[in-house]
């Protein structure tokens, strides 16, 4: 166990979601942004306009949800900060690429993201769409040339990012289920679920997944990772939408209520603000549950599950 | 050597761009158009639309160069087929992800592909980016999960790919020089040529490299398949601008004298259909030229060349 994971685990064991998981995920996140920046050709660098576009959107302070799970999924299982930084680098690749694209006018049309406008309304919708793009091949490039893993662990991690990534098992659909549900009246809180598994969930599942693989976690670990981050993303999917309903727009760094304004389909709007709550818990204590599997506490991947249930931006 | 390339080497032995080189392409058309089948999934399958709309931009007739071109290096070097053909259809996912993506109305705005309708045309703005990026990552998934390679390899192909289509030295950097290029007047012929270089030159010069890759060609028959590739991709673009020039509409699938309404700056336009056709010819030379460094005829390879210098649509 690395440092910061030994830190979060002292401090986490008795308080839940201790100090010990903030400072994890603080140290996570200064690693993750400085990789980030190493990775990203300069602004500088022709075509200036597309690395300008993809710093402003990768570099604007997100939370780094998916690579920290990368790490601490890893480091749980005993793999090195060093195998494991690229590989958190390309899931923030791909989560950014697809806020990039999301935010588009044809898709969310969104206008503010991270409390800044959206990289179409800073650098026009041409760039943003090539920025987007040039994100998803860099995600799969930093993969692919990762010399601290070998081959093997290296095509693993290719794929199973990018099923989270497409189509029909992935994020991409769920963006597309998005769009459908949106576009008629009524969505069955099944078809919810099935969209938050696939635009957010297998990401973020696969996060935990490919951190366990290239700490060459068994066949049984891997199985438990997974269900515990089923639950996390639906966790995570969930305190999103109450946010958009009790935050403000300086918390969020983004338009609240939008949700509400566009009659969207999400838990509070279709449980209530009580149930939303009352799920949102009890996937926490299913992400825990799972946890339960493994023969070793885990105290991170605990306390990230409860950081996220207790979020307030 | 297989069926395939033998036949076309018996063949174009005697006739440059004979008929075996013609048979070969089909033949590879034939192949790829089979795999690429199987690797997509069905219009039946959620997210329908999705689906429908790679199928219908990807499954469109394309003249599948990329795919031709790793098999044709791949077998010049002695791979199997089955090594190589889901690494050719990977090419095309790439390239159909772009032209879906450069067809949009804030890139190229165009509503003819192929004789058919654009894919935002057909299926509307956000399914068709939301096409694009599935094919992407479906590339990368292809090559990560095809067990006829090793793991080594597959991560070679892999970041060959993903350099080729990203930026600062692929596809993407390509597009946006193009797109700067005509938001300003006068482009210098260094400017274009650059612009091609990235734009279709960098995923060709990567297409003719895998193959060989696949087929473990040495780091001297890589360098001479690379200089190739890179004068093969200059006269694919060139004849492409000289077509839209002299073509019809029937015979090319898309909009005619586009280029010349749109002012682009394109070889003909630049240098006159005369110096545009002589730029041609050198650069088919110069492929077969780069050939005669390796200590075999590679018939296919050469074929190929005088094929693109010859074509008509």
């Amino acid at each position: 166990m690395t440092r910061a994971s030994s830190e979060a685990a002292d401090s986490a064991a008795g308080s839940g979601a201790g100090a010990g998981a903030r400072e994890f995920l603080a140290r996570a996140r200064r690693l993750v942004d400085a990789r980030l920046d190493e990775l990203v050709p300069a602004e500088t660098c022709e075509p200036a306009a597309v690395h300008a576009a993809i710093r402003w959107s990768l570099l604007a302070g997100g939370k780094r949800l998916r690579p920290a799970l990368v790490l601490a999924a890893g480091e749980t299982f005993g793999a090195r900060e060093e195998e494991l930084l690229s590989t958190a680098c390309a899931f923030e690749f791909v989560h950014t690429y697809s806020l990039v694209h999301d935010d588009l006018p044809a898709m969310d049309d969104d206008e503010l993201r991270r409390g800044r406008p959206t990289c179409h309304v800073r650098f026009g919708e041409a760039t943003a769409i090539l920025a987007g793009d040039a994100l998803q091949s860099l995600a799969f490039q930093t993969v692919a040339e990762d010399s601290a893993l070998d081959a093997g662990t290296r095509v693993r991690v290719v794929a199973e990012l990018a099923r989270a990534a497409g189509t029909p098992a992935g994020m991409v659909a769920g963006q597309a289920y998005d769009l459908a549900a949106e576009a008629r009246d009524g969505v069955t809180a099944a078809e919810l679920e099935s969209i938050h598994r696939h635009k957010t969930g297998a990401l973020i599942a696969a996060a935990a997944r490919c951190g366990a693989l290239i700490a060459r976690a068994t066949a049984r670990e891997l199985e438990a990772v997974t269900k515990y981050a089923a639950q996390l993303g639906l966790l995570f999917q969930i305190t999103d939408d109450l946010l958009d309903v009790t935050a403000t727009a300086d918390a969020l760094g983004k338009t609240p209520g939008k949700d509400a304004r566009a009659q969207k389909a999400t838990s509070p709007s279709l449980h209530g603000l009580a149930a939303a709550r009352a799920r949102a818990r009890a996937a926490c204590d299913e992400a825990c549950a799972a946890l339960d599997a493994l023969g070793r506490p885990a105290p991170v991947l605990r306390s990230l599950a409860r950081l996220t249930l207790e979020r307030r931006a």
